[in-house]
Protein backbone atom coordinates (compact mmCIF):
# COMPACT_ATOMS: atom_id res chain seq x y z
CA UNK A 1 0.00 0.00 0.00
CA UNK A 2 1.39 3.45 -0.75
CA UNK A 3 0.58 6.43 0.55
CA UNK A 4 -0.94 9.02 -1.95
CA UNK A 5 1.26 12.42 -2.19
CA UNK A 6 0.48 15.16 -3.63
CA UNK A 7 2.63 17.91 -5.38
CA UNK A 8 1.96 21.32 -4.24
CA UNK A 9 0.87 23.78 -7.10
CA UNK A 10 -0.28 27.29 -8.60
CA UNK A 11 -3.13 25.72 -10.68
CA UNK A 12 -6.37 28.07 -11.61
CA UNK A 13 -5.28 31.70 -11.03
CA UNK A 14 -6.78 34.70 -12.07
CA UNK A 15 -4.04 37.66 -12.20
CA UNK A 16 -3.03 40.98 -13.27
CA UNK A 17 0.36 42.28 -14.82
CA UNK A 18 3.39 41.82 -13.09
CA UNK A 19 3.13 38.90 -10.42
CA UNK A 20 5.68 37.15 -8.94
CA UNK A 21 5.27 34.16 -6.26
CA UNK A 22 8.36 32.31 -4.55
CA UNK A 23 8.06 28.69 -4.68
CA UNK A 24 7.24 26.23 -3.67
CA UNK A 25 3.89 27.10 -2.93
CA UNK A 26 0.54 25.85 -2.69
CA UNK A 27 -1.99 28.02 -4.65
CA UNK A 28 -5.27 27.57 -6.17
CA UNK A 29 -8.08 29.44 -7.31
CA UNK A 30 -7.15 32.52 -6.51
CA UNK A 31 -7.84 35.93 -8.26
CA UNK A 32 -4.72 38.71 -7.82
CA UNK A 33 -4.84 42.31 -9.02
CA UNK A 34 -1.46 43.75 -10.62
CA UNK A 35 2.01 43.60 -9.25
CA UNK A 36 1.01 41.49 -6.63
CA UNK A 37 3.91 39.66 -4.78
CA UNK A 38 3.82 35.91 -2.83
CA UNK A 39 6.42 35.02 -0.57
CA UNK A 40 7.40 30.80 -0.53
CA UNK A 41 5.75 28.51 1.65
CA UNK A 42 1.95 29.86 1.23
CA UNK A 43 -1.07 28.42 0.92
CA UNK A 44 -3.98 30.33 -0.51
CA UNK A 45 -7.02 28.66 -1.47
CA UNK A 46 -9.80 29.05 -4.16
CA UNK A 47 -12.47 32.12 -3.52
CA UNK A 48 -9.83 34.41 -2.23
CA UNK A 49 -9.37 37.84 -4.02
CA UNK A 50 -5.80 39.67 -3.54
CA UNK A 51 -6.07 43.58 -5.11
CA UNK A 52 -3.28 45.83 -6.59
CA UNK A 53 -0.01 45.69 -5.23
CA UNK A 54 -0.46 43.63 -2.11
CA UNK A 55 2.36 41.50 -0.16
CA UNK A 56 2.06 38.30 1.01
CA UNK A 57 4.99 37.86 3.10
CA UNK A 58 6.17 33.75 3.56
CA UNK A 59 4.74 31.24 5.38
CA UNK A 60 1.23 32.20 5.49
CA UNK A 61 -2.35 31.24 4.79
CA UNK A 62 -5.20 32.75 3.20
CA UNK A 63 -8.38 30.69 2.95
CA UNK A 64 -11.36 30.67 0.98
CA UNK A 65 -13.79 33.67 1.15
CA UNK A 66 -10.87 36.64 2.09
CA UNK A 67 -10.77 39.22 0.58
CA UNK A 68 -7.28 41.57 0.48
CA UNK A 69 -7.32 45.21 -0.91
CA UNK A 70 -4.56 47.23 -2.65
CA UNK A 71 -1.37 48.18 -0.88
CA UNK A 72 -1.79 45.75 1.94
CA UNK A 73 1.41 43.86 3.05
CA UNK A 74 0.59 40.32 5.13
CA UNK A 75 3.71 39.88 7.27
CA UNK A 76 5.29 36.77 7.53
CA UNK A 77 3.40 33.80 9.15
CA UNK A 78 -0.16 34.98 9.12
CA UNK A 79 -2.78 32.96 8.92
CA UNK A 80 -6.77 33.66 8.08
CA UNK A 81 -9.67 31.91 8.93
CA UNK A 82 -13.14 31.24 7.72
CA UNK A 83 -14.69 28.73 10.57
CA UNK A 84 -15.32 29.48 14.14
CA UNK A 85 -16.09 25.41 14.81
CA UNK A 86 -19.97 26.72 15.80
CA UNK A 87 -21.09 23.58 18.18
CA UNK A 88 -17.64 22.11 18.12
CA UNK A 89 -17.49 20.68 14.34
CA UNK A 90 -16.01 21.94 11.49
CA UNK A 91 -18.20 22.89 8.54
CA UNK A 92 -17.23 20.69 5.41
CA UNK A 93 -19.58 23.02 3.78
CA UNK A 94 -17.92 26.30 2.46
CA UNK A 95 -21.43 27.80 1.92
CA UNK A 96 -20.88 27.93 6.35
CA UNK A 97 -17.79 29.81 5.66
CA UNK A 98 -17.67 33.37 7.42
CA UNK A 99 -16.00 35.89 5.26
CA UNK A 100 -13.00 38.38 5.56
CA UNK A 101 -12.72 41.58 4.03
CA UNK A 102 -9.31 43.01 4.63
CA UNK A 103 -9.51 46.93 3.18
CA UNK A 104 -7.29 48.78 1.31
CA UNK A 105 -3.35 50.11 2.77
CA UNK A 106 -3.46 47.84 5.84
CA UNK A 107 -0.71 46.37 6.80
CA UNK A 108 -0.95 43.35 8.88
CA UNK A 109 2.54 42.49 11.28
CA UNK A 110 4.22 38.43 11.45
CA UNK A 111 2.36 35.68 12.78
CA UNK A 112 -0.56 37.35 13.36
CA UNK A 113 -4.04 35.06 13.44
CA UNK A 114 -7.05 36.83 11.56
CA UNK A 115 -10.48 35.13 12.61
CA UNK A 116 -13.38 35.99 10.00
CA UNK A 117 -13.88 39.99 10.56
CA UNK A 118 -13.53 43.37 8.54
CA UNK A 119 -10.50 45.19 8.51
CA UNK A 120 -10.98 48.97 8.03
CA UNK A 121 -8.69 50.86 5.39
CA UNK A 122 -5.06 52.27 6.77
CA UNK A 123 -5.15 49.78 10.15
CA UNK A 124 -2.08 48.72 11.00
CA UNK A 125 -2.01 45.02 13.02
CA UNK A 126 0.60 44.45 15.13
CA UNK A 127 2.68 41.53 15.01
CA UNK A 128 1.80 38.80 16.88
CA UNK A 129 -1.70 39.65 17.45
CA UNK A 130 -5.03 38.26 17.18
CA UNK A 131 -7.60 39.93 15.49
CA UNK A 132 -10.79 38.60 16.69
CA UNK A 133 -13.74 41.52 16.25
CA UNK A 134 -14.37 43.95 13.31
CA UNK A 135 -11.94 47.15 13.09
CA UNK A 136 -13.80 49.82 11.85
CA UNK A 137 -12.06 52.75 13.16
CA UNK A 138 -8.35 53.30 11.59
CA UNK A 139 -5.35 52.76 13.94
CA UNK A 140 -2.65 50.59 15.68
CA UNK A 141 -4.21 47.38 17.16
CA UNK A 142 -1.97 45.00 18.65
CA UNK A 143 -2.05 41.93 21.38
CA UNK A 144 -4.36 38.51 22.19
CA UNK A 145 -7.33 39.70 21.39
CA UNK A 146 -5.97 42.37 19.89
CA UNK A 147 -7.41 45.80 21.07
CA UNK A 148 -6.81 49.67 20.23
CA UNK A 149 -3.42 51.12 21.22
CA UNK A 150 -3.22 54.68 19.30
CA UNK A 151 -4.19 56.67 16.14
CA UNK A 152 -1.68 56.90 13.33
CA UNK B 1 33.73 23.88 1.43
CA UNK B 2 29.89 23.14 0.67
CA UNK B 3 27.07 23.39 3.06
CA UNK B 4 25.60 20.43 3.75
CA UNK B 5 21.60 20.39 2.18
CA UNK B 6 19.22 17.83 3.20
CA UNK B 7 15.82 17.07 1.32
CA UNK B 8 12.83 16.72 2.80
CA UNK B 9 11.36 13.45 2.72
CA UNK B 10 8.53 11.34 4.10
CA UNK B 11 10.32 8.17 5.22
CA UNK B 12 9.56 5.30 7.82
CA UNK B 13 6.21 5.85 7.64
CA UNK B 14 3.30 3.51 8.83
CA UNK B 15 -0.41 4.51 7.80
CA UNK B 16 -3.59 2.91 7.12
CA UNK B 17 -5.81 3.01 4.28
CA UNK B 18 -6.48 6.45 2.71
CA UNK B 19 -4.00 9.09 3.83
CA UNK B 20 -3.05 11.46 2.11
CA UNK B 21 0.12 14.35 2.08
CA UNK B 22 0.59 17.62 0.20
CA UNK B 23 4.35 17.72 -0.50
CA UNK B 24 6.90 19.30 0.42
CA UNK B 25 6.68 17.92 3.84
CA UNK B 26 9.46 16.58 6.01
CA UNK B 27 7.86 13.32 7.84
CA UNK B 28 10.02 10.85 9.70
CA UNK B 29 8.81 7.84 11.82
CA UNK B 30 5.59 8.42 12.52
CA UNK B 31 2.25 6.31 12.56
CA UNK B 32 -0.81 7.28 11.22
CA UNK B 33 -4.77 5.85 11.40
CA UNK B 34 -6.90 5.64 8.09
CA UNK B 35 -8.16 8.69 6.22
CA UNK B 36 -5.76 11.05 7.46
CA UNK B 37 -4.97 14.04 5.16
CA UNK B 38 -1.74 16.59 5.72
CA UNK B 39 -1.49 19.56 3.79
CA UNK B 40 1.82 21.22 2.82
CA UNK B 41 4.73 22.74 3.94
CA UNK B 42 3.93 20.53 7.52
CA UNK B 43 6.86 18.71 9.51
CA UNK B 44 6.20 15.37 11.64
CA UNK B 45 8.70 14.11 13.92
CA UNK B 46 9.50 10.12 15.08
CA UNK B 47 7.53 8.96 17.97
CA UNK B 48 4.31 10.56 16.96
CA UNK B 49 0.99 9.19 16.47
CA UNK B 50 -1.95 10.44 14.04
CA UNK B 51 -5.49 9.09 14.39
CA UNK B 52 -7.95 8.01 11.99
CA UNK B 53 -9.59 10.94 9.93
CA UNK B 54 -7.58 13.75 11.49
CA UNK B 55 -6.27 16.21 9.61
CA UNK B 56 -3.27 18.43 9.72
CA UNK B 57 -3.47 21.74 8.03
CA UNK B 58 -0.53 23.17 6.19
CA UNK B 59 2.52 24.85 7.88
CA UNK B 60 2.00 23.06 11.26
CA UNK B 61 4.85 21.20 13.10
CA UNK B 62 4.12 18.17 15.11
CA UNK B 63 7.11 16.77 17.28
CA UNK B 64 8.10 13.72 19.14
CA UNK B 65 6.32 12.29 21.91
CA UNK B 66 2.75 13.51 20.50
CA UNK B 67 -0.07 11.56 20.02
CA UNK B 68 -3.13 12.97 18.64
CA UNK B 69 -7.00 10.76 18.53
CA UNK B 70 -9.07 10.63 15.61
CA UNK B 71 -11.33 13.11 13.96
CA UNK B 72 -9.31 15.79 14.84
CA UNK B 73 -8.54 19.22 13.18
CA UNK B 74 -5.41 20.77 13.38
CA UNK B 75 -5.48 24.07 12.06
CA UNK B 76 -2.39 25.52 9.29
CA UNK B 77 0.65 27.13 11.80
CA UNK B 78 -0.56 25.18 15.06
CA UNK B 79 3.34 23.85 16.38
CA UNK B 80 3.40 21.41 18.67
CA UNK B 81 6.56 21.27 21.64
CA UNK B 82 8.08 18.77 23.65
CA UNK B 83 10.79 20.42 25.87
CA UNK B 84 10.29 22.31 28.76
CA UNK B 85 13.63 24.50 28.96
CA UNK B 86 14.20 23.54 32.35
CA UNK B 87 17.59 24.99 33.54
CA UNK B 88 17.39 26.89 30.66
CA UNK B 89 19.20 24.24 28.27
CA UNK B 90 17.43 21.97 25.39
CA UNK B 91 16.93 18.48 25.96
CA UNK B 92 19.28 16.44 23.81
CA UNK B 93 18.19 13.35 25.24
CA UNK B 94 14.44 12.39 23.74
CA UNK B 95 13.85 10.90 27.09
CA UNK B 96 13.33 13.84 29.46
CA UNK B 97 11.00 15.07 26.46
CA UNK B 98 7.83 15.54 27.65
CA UNK B 99 4.43 13.94 26.46
CA UNK B 100 1.51 15.36 24.97
CA UNK B 101 -1.94 13.78 23.76
CA UNK B 102 -4.85 15.44 22.30
CA UNK B 103 -7.91 13.09 22.34
CA UNK B 104 -10.50 12.57 20.15
CA UNK B 105 -12.97 14.96 18.35
CA UNK B 106 -10.48 17.64 19.25
CA UNK B 107 -10.61 20.61 17.08
CA UNK B 108 -7.24 23.04 17.17
CA UNK B 109 -7.42 26.76 15.73
CA UNK B 110 -5.07 28.05 13.52
CA UNK B 111 -1.51 29.43 14.54
CA UNK B 112 -2.23 27.65 17.93
CA UNK B 113 0.75 26.63 20.01
CA UNK B 114 0.32 23.70 22.49
CA UNK B 115 2.86 22.74 25.33
CA UNK B 116 3.69 19.62 26.66
CA UNK B 117 -0.55 18.99 27.61
CA UNK B 118 -3.53 16.86 27.72
CA UNK B 119 -6.17 18.36 25.72
CA UNK B 120 -9.75 16.32 26.72
CA UNK B 121 -12.06 14.87 24.21
CA UNK B 122 -14.32 17.22 22.23
CA UNK B 123 -12.50 20.35 23.06
CA UNK B 124 -12.11 23.58 21.00
CA UNK B 125 -9.18 25.65 20.96
CA UNK B 126 -9.69 29.03 19.21
CA UNK B 127 -7.41 30.31 16.82
CA UNK B 128 -4.05 32.04 17.82
CA UNK B 129 -4.55 30.10 21.89
CA UNK B 130 -0.99 28.98 24.14
CA UNK B 131 -2.57 26.11 25.34
CA UNK B 132 -0.09 25.80 28.80
CA UNK B 133 -2.15 23.67 31.08
CA UNK B 134 -3.86 20.43 30.43
CA UNK B 135 -7.46 20.91 29.79
CA UNK B 136 -9.68 18.39 32.00
CA UNK B 137 -13.39 19.99 30.93
CA UNK B 138 -14.90 19.77 27.45
CA UNK B 139 -15.12 23.22 26.22
CA UNK B 140 -13.89 26.35 24.24
CA UNK B 141 -10.70 28.25 25.11
CA UNK B 142 -8.69 30.93 24.32
CA UNK B 143 -5.76 33.11 24.78
CA UNK B 144 -2.34 33.36 25.69
CA UNK B 145 -2.38 31.76 28.07
CA UNK B 146 -5.43 29.84 27.11
CA UNK B 147 -8.82 30.10 29.12
CA UNK B 148 -11.83 28.56 29.68
CA UNK B 149 -14.52 30.82 27.31
CA UNK B 150 -17.93 28.57 27.65
CA UNK B 151 -19.35 25.11 27.24
CA UNK B 152 -20.05 24.02 23.58
CA UNK C 1 0.43 35.98 -19.94
CA UNK C 2 2.24 34.37 -17.59
CA UNK C 3 2.94 34.90 -13.32
CA UNK C 4 6.78 35.17 -12.95
CA UNK C 5 7.76 31.95 -10.66
CA UNK C 6 10.85 32.12 -8.38
CA UNK C 7 12.00 29.11 -7.13
CA UNK C 8 13.38 28.74 -3.41
CA UNK C 9 17.30 29.39 -3.26
CA UNK C 10 20.17 28.87 -1.08
CA UNK C 11 22.79 31.70 -2.60
CA UNK C 12 25.48 34.11 -1.45
CA UNK C 13 25.87 32.87 1.86
CA UNK C 14 29.11 32.38 4.16
CA UNK C 15 29.14 29.70 6.51
CA UNK C 16 31.79 27.95 8.59
CA UNK C 17 32.02 24.22 8.67
CA UNK C 18 29.58 21.56 9.33
CA UNK C 19 26.35 23.92 8.91
CA UNK C 20 23.04 22.10 7.82
CA UNK C 21 20.24 23.19 5.74
CA UNK C 22 17.05 21.11 5.27
CA UNK C 23 15.57 22.14 2.10
CA UNK C 24 13.22 23.43 0.62
CA UNK C 25 14.41 26.84 2.32
CA UNK C 26 14.77 30.11 1.02
CA UNK C 27 18.01 31.56 2.58
CA UNK C 28 20.49 34.49 0.47
CA UNK C 29 22.99 36.71 1.87
CA UNK C 30 23.35 35.54 5.38
CA UNK C 31 26.43 34.71 7.24
CA UNK C 32 26.67 31.82 9.48
CA UNK C 33 28.99 30.84 12.19
CA UNK C 34 29.80 26.69 12.23
CA UNK C 35 27.59 23.72 13.07
CA UNK C 36 24.69 26.05 12.30
CA UNK C 37 21.43 24.12 11.92
CA UNK C 38 18.53 25.20 9.58
CA UNK C 39 15.10 23.42 9.40
CA UNK C 40 12.86 23.00 6.33
CA UNK C 41 10.52 25.54 5.36
CA UNK C 42 12.61 28.64 6.63
CA UNK C 43 13.26 32.02 4.82
CA UNK C 44 16.80 34.09 5.99
CA UNK C 45 17.16 37.37 4.49
CA UNK C 46 19.98 38.97 3.82
CA UNK C 47 22.36 41.33 6.08
CA UNK C 48 21.80 38.38 9.27
CA UNK C 49 23.87 36.71 11.22
CA UNK C 50 23.71 33.05 13.11
CA UNK C 51 26.27 32.26 15.57
CA UNK C 52 28.17 28.95 15.62
CA UNK C 53 26.42 25.75 17.20
CA UNK C 54 22.75 27.55 17.17
CA UNK C 55 19.95 25.90 15.48
CA UNK C 56 17.16 27.54 13.45
CA UNK C 57 13.93 25.13 13.27
CA UNK C 58 11.35 24.96 11.22
CA UNK C 59 8.92 27.53 9.86
CA UNK C 60 10.85 30.50 10.78
CA UNK C 61 11.64 33.49 9.49
CA UNK C 62 14.24 35.56 10.53
CA UNK C 63 15.01 39.42 8.72
CA UNK C 64 17.74 41.75 7.29
CA UNK C 65 19.47 43.04 10.67
CA UNK C 66 18.50 40.07 12.94
CA UNK C 67 22.03 38.75 14.71
CA UNK C 68 21.63 35.52 16.62
CA UNK C 69 24.42 34.41 18.98
CA UNK C 70 26.25 31.49 19.65
CA UNK C 71 24.28 28.14 21.00
CA UNK C 72 21.21 29.43 20.31
CA UNK C 73 17.66 28.05 20.14
CA UNK C 74 15.38 29.41 17.65
CA UNK C 75 12.19 27.24 17.64
CA UNK C 76 9.49 26.29 15.08
CA UNK C 77 7.74 28.99 13.67
CA UNK C 78 9.28 31.96 14.78
CA UNK C 79 9.16 35.09 13.42
CA UNK C 80 12.22 38.21 13.66
CA UNK C 81 10.58 42.07 12.07
CA UNK C 82 12.44 44.83 11.54
CA UNK C 83 9.77 47.23 10.53
CA UNK C 84 7.43 49.14 12.95
CA UNK C 85 5.21 50.41 10.27
CA UNK C 86 5.48 53.87 11.69
CA UNK C 87 3.38 56.39 10.16
CA UNK C 88 1.35 52.99 8.96
CA UNK C 89 3.59 53.01 6.17
CA UNK C 90 5.76 49.76 4.98
CA UNK C 91 9.79 51.28 5.14
CA UNK C 92 11.09 50.50 1.21
CA UNK C 93 14.34 51.35 1.99
CA UNK C 94 16.52 49.10 4.66
CA UNK C 95 18.69 51.78 5.92
CA UNK C 96 15.13 52.57 8.42
CA UNK C 97 14.74 48.42 9.27
CA UNK C 98 15.66 48.18 13.03
CA UNK C 99 17.79 45.76 14.27
CA UNK C 100 17.43 42.53 16.76
CA UNK C 101 20.66 40.93 18.46
CA UNK C 102 19.92 37.92 19.99
CA UNK C 103 22.77 37.09 22.77
CA UNK C 104 24.28 33.65 22.92
CA UNK C 105 22.63 31.08 24.97
CA UNK C 106 19.30 32.07 24.08
CA UNK C 107 16.22 30.07 23.76
CA UNK C 108 13.02 30.86 22.11
CA UNK C 109 10.26 28.57 22.01
CA UNK C 110 7.65 27.80 19.03
CA UNK C 111 5.79 30.33 17.49
CA UNK C 112 6.96 33.09 19.46
CA UNK C 113 7.24 36.85 17.44
CA UNK C 114 10.33 39.10 18.05
CA UNK C 115 9.25 42.76 17.96
CA UNK C 116 13.30 45.02 17.23
CA UNK C 117 14.91 43.89 20.54
CA UNK C 118 18.27 43.09 21.99
CA UNK C 119 17.49 39.59 24.39
CA UNK C 120 20.15 39.58 26.93
CA UNK C 121 22.57 36.69 27.00
CA UNK C 122 21.05 32.97 28.66
CA UNK C 123 17.11 33.77 28.50
CA UNK C 124 14.16 31.60 27.71
CA UNK C 125 11.19 32.88 25.72
CA UNK C 126 8.35 30.42 26.46
CA UNK C 127 6.34 29.23 23.11
CA UNK C 128 3.90 31.93 21.46
CA UNK C 129 5.00 34.78 22.95
CA UNK C 130 5.18 38.33 21.40
CA UNK C 131 8.59 40.10 22.61
CA UNK C 132 7.83 44.06 22.00
CA UNK C 133 11.03 45.02 24.25
CA UNK C 134 14.30 44.70 25.15
CA UNK C 135 15.27 42.00 28.25
CA UNK C 136 18.09 43.05 30.02
CA UNK C 137 18.07 40.37 32.82
CA UNK C 138 18.03 37.05 32.38
CA UNK C 139 15.32 34.85 32.74
CA UNK C 140 12.71 33.13 31.50
CA UNK C 141 9.79 35.49 29.60
CA UNK C 142 6.67 34.81 28.33
CA UNK C 143 2.99 35.73 27.07
CA UNK C 144 2.02 38.72 24.48
CA UNK C 145 3.20 40.87 24.87
CA UNK C 146 6.45 39.04 27.18
CA UNK C 147 6.81 39.67 30.54
CA UNK C 148 9.19 38.09 33.08
CA UNK C 149 8.20 34.94 34.82
CA UNK C 150 10.82 33.80 37.12
CA UNK C 151 14.47 33.41 37.19
CA UNK C 152 16.27 30.11 35.72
Amino acid sequence: MKIKKIKSKIKNLKFGINCTIIEPSNIYGSKFGKNVFIGPFVEIQKNSYIGDNTRVQSHSFICEKVKIGKNCFIGHGTMFTNDDFKKGKINRNSKYFKKTVIADDVLIGSNSTILPVHICRGSVIGAGSVVTKNIKKKGIYAGNPAKYLRKI
